[in-house]
């Protein structure tokens, strides 16, 4: 085996809450690949979950639930100036925490905006509250004047090195059309880049295949990572940066009053809302169209304006192919109205096959579409880490790069995936992706329609989301 | 072991057309129950499969399989006057069987109404002409004058013991609300009952929980049935018995022209049609409104006429959760746009564990939901009868009791499973049904809904079926 490389020094502390599957999975990749003691970690979790790894690796695991009553003062003796929060958990609200280090000066990354517990499912809030939206604009409007210690929001793998890949793949097709030279240096420069590259639409395209000897049972969500995480997820609002070439208002949409406006919503919720997406090794599929972060901020870091006016931006979303067993799962759960199965597991260890191939779909380009990402199976993920699956290590790289890219800049304020230079997160991240590659294909979501039935299409554009959506 | 009852003799010859799944569940029990020799059957197949089960029991197979032009010089030689065709196949024209049978004199009887190959997908044909509703219209058109020789049509489990379930179930609901004494003796006696009893809805509401060692791979249609006749009723029209009840016309629906007027359907494939009902064991849940012509069937005989004015019909239909690799099975199925998988598997011996659950559900007597019908477990079906799962075991149940009631009443002409006298098909198939039950239950497919996003329900009453539907 080849020496690790060491990419940061940190002589500070490092308080990691929550050490469920992306937890375990990033612990050795951090003391492999920082300068940093076990003694200078310290984990809070709301149970002893992983008590046994974090033992292993000499690091102390507390468990005890943050509260918004009891987390400043289970913080305050953890963490000062220049210490490292890493927010790797569910139900702990991640607009709390970043205040919290912005005053007192710790950097913080995590790879989901959180609410409290329940803030997902919270009726008593309109469904637009309830949205990845607020969330994001309510992180974001932390921003200070001052940049502020780092805290780098939703860097895992999707959200976080969905970004990464959406800019690898515009300047691959760039360089494959003869279109571009240099990369782009501002956010506005990728939009251009985006625009006259004729991108209109991007999925976040995933078919994990990922598959444990034990089969789901009743009355249990079997999932490759957070089930919590996914069920919330899952029942908030579907999400979708909207693009400016959309001409079909979908009838259960709604547009959000204030903020970035990069993205809308429908009325239902992404676990009950499929569409059609394409990936070079499972071809045409139905996905999930789950909210992510990354739905938004990708549409809205791609937003050309002319003069205060968009004049482009593509549709953004997610199109899920969870696990085989989480799919039933998901379909066990709607004929149960939302309402959570009392058991839940996430499979690592008891994986006998499969892989994820997770990455980035870009569509509207004469070239035909080009999916860039990772396809990494389970028997690499365990050569490369222990604790981990393929979804967890495609994410436990992307947490990795951001806590590099966070030491090494440190004084960056809130950032997003987005705002990050790609080529340096990919270098650190790229090492536990397992394939990389980027594939064209001549997919359209109009391929092979209606030859039993007609369907309200519209076939003057086929990355019209109403063609892409499942009716 | 008990000796087995002989229910009927039979000394011509026996044609099977078909040895597949329900085929060689079937030959067993024929065998057992029937005074009949080995020598006596042909079975013609498309296909050699279950060539070691025939040869088993002494019964001669042909591969020969029959098609529009040679099906007569194929029969001509094997089936005359007082003998048996029963067309357990795909793929072959029942209605050119039964026009044949009524020709030469023979007994007929099958499971499914089936058009030659191809015909389920005829994208030259209108929906409408692709519909259960059509085939049984057309078998229908061939009642003659004199009844002649008894044709049962579509006598499995469901269709076929569905239409005696509901039956069941009525006079059971009747009992228990002291609303009726006698049983009825017509068609129209059975309406009133329903109407009486404030019947708006019935599901044939099946959850199958079978489950083989092996999972379902890539590329791969499994079933605890035939493949081919899944996919091919999955891809026909949702349809629907229409209840006079139903005040809201679905967006998507569509009336027949002429027939007997008791069902609709829908402009999509019941494969990408789901619905919302219950069953004991499983609890609410979401199934496929796959077509079947029970559907149809038991609406039009439950329809009541006053001055030739339809003044009641409940709504009618499948609600089917089929076992967990056919659920993905149809999943992937969705995302090809309905191209069949390369692969299929019918699993039965490599079955580990699992039951059908298959019943009616009688929606609208103040008394609550009531479900009736067969909860069958893999092993139960095992002890019954050798080459048999849950499912085709409930199937062959049916059959047999269909063959002996043929017997019976030679002279029937064309009948279906609605018919029949329900007694007398009940005590022969109820041995090979595991436990019968009758439950009650208080669900409506509104509980708990819109907890987290408003739907457009009609609260005033629970049994429309935009309630039922899942959109
Ligand atoms: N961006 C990505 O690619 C990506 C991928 C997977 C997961 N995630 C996110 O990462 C986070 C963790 O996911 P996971 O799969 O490890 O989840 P998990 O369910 O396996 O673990 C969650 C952890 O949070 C802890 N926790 C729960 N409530 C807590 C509280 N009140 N205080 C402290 N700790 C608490 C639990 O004890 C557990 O250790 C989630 O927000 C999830 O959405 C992001
Ligand atoms: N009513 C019910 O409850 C019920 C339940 C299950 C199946 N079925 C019906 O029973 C029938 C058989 O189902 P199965 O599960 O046994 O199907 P299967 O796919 O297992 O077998 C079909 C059989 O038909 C034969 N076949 C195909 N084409 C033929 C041809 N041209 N000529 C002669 N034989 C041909 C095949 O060789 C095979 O033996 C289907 O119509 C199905 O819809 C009804």
């Amino acid at each position: 085996m080849r020496p690790h490389i060491t990419h940061a020094h940190f002589h500070a502390r490092l308080v990691m809450v929550g050490f469920g599957s992306i937890g375990q999975a990033i612990l050795p990749l951090l003391l492999r690949h920082l300068d940093i003691a076990p003694q200078q970690i310290t984990i809070l979790s709301a149970t002893e979950q992983g008590e046994r790894i974090a033992r292993e690796y000499h690091v102390a695991l507390r468990a005890q639930p943050l509260t918004r009553e009891n987390y400043r003062a289970l913080l305050a003796p953890l963490l000062g100036e220049g210490d490292f929060l890493l927010n790797l958990s569910v139900d702990v609200s991640s607009r709390a925490l970043i205040e919290y280090c912005q005053r007192c000066g710790a950097l913080y990354l995590d790879t989901c905006i959180e609410p409290w517990a329940g803030g997902y499912v919270d009726a008593s809030q309109a469904a637009a509250q309830r949205s990845n939206y607020a969330l994001r604009e309510e992180a974001l409007a932390l921003r200070t004047r001052q940049q502020g210690p780092t805290a780098i929001l939703t860097l895992g793998a999707n959200p976080g090195l969905a970004s990464i890949f959406v800019k690898q793949a515009l300047l691959k097709i760039a360089a494959d059309t003869g279109a571009q030279m240099d990369s782009p240096r501002s956010h506005a420069g990728w939009a251009e880049l985006a625009w006259r590259l004729g991108i209109k639409a991007i999925h976040i395209a995933e078919r994990d295949t990922q598959v444990a000897a034990r089969r789901k049972r009743r009355d249990e969500f079997v999932n490759t990572w957070s089930v919590d995480g996914f069920i919330a997820e899952g029942l908030q609002p579907a999400e979708l940066g909207w693009g400016t070439h959309e001409r079909h208002w979908p009838h259960d949409g709604a547009r959000h009053i204030d903020g970035c406006g990069s993205a809308i919503y429908l009325n239902r919720p992404g676990a009950a809302t499929r569409v059609r997406s394409w990936t070079p090794r499972e071809g045409p599929y139905h996905g999930f169209m789950i909210t992510h972060s990354e739905s938004i901020s990708i549409a809205d870091h791609l937003t050309l304006r002319r003069d205060g006016e968009v004049v482009y931006r593509p549709t953004v979303h997610y199109a899920y192919h969870p696990c085989d067993d989480a799919v039933l799962s998901l379909h066990e759960l709607a004929g149960r109205n939302w309402r959570a199965q009392a058991q839940r597991r996430i499979i690592r260890d008891d994986i006998v096959a499969g892989a994820d191939e997770l990455g980035v779909l870009l569509m509207g380009n004469p070239k035909g579409v080009f999916w860039y990402g990772s396809h990494l199976t389970i028997a690499q993920a365990r050569e490369l880490a222990p604790f981990n699956n393929a979804t967890s290590l495609q994410v436990a790289a992307g947490v990795l790069a951001g806590v590099v890219w966070a030491l090494h800049n440190p004084h960056a304020g809130i950032v997003e995936p987005d705002d990050l230079d790609h080529e340096a997160i990919m270098q650190i991240a790229r090492p536990y992706l397992g394939e990389v590659v980027g594939v064209y294909g001549d997919w359209t979501p109009l391929d092979d329609r209606e030859w039993l039935f007609g369907e309200d299409l519209d076939r003057a554009d086929p990355w019209q989301f109403k063609n892409i959506r499942v009716a």
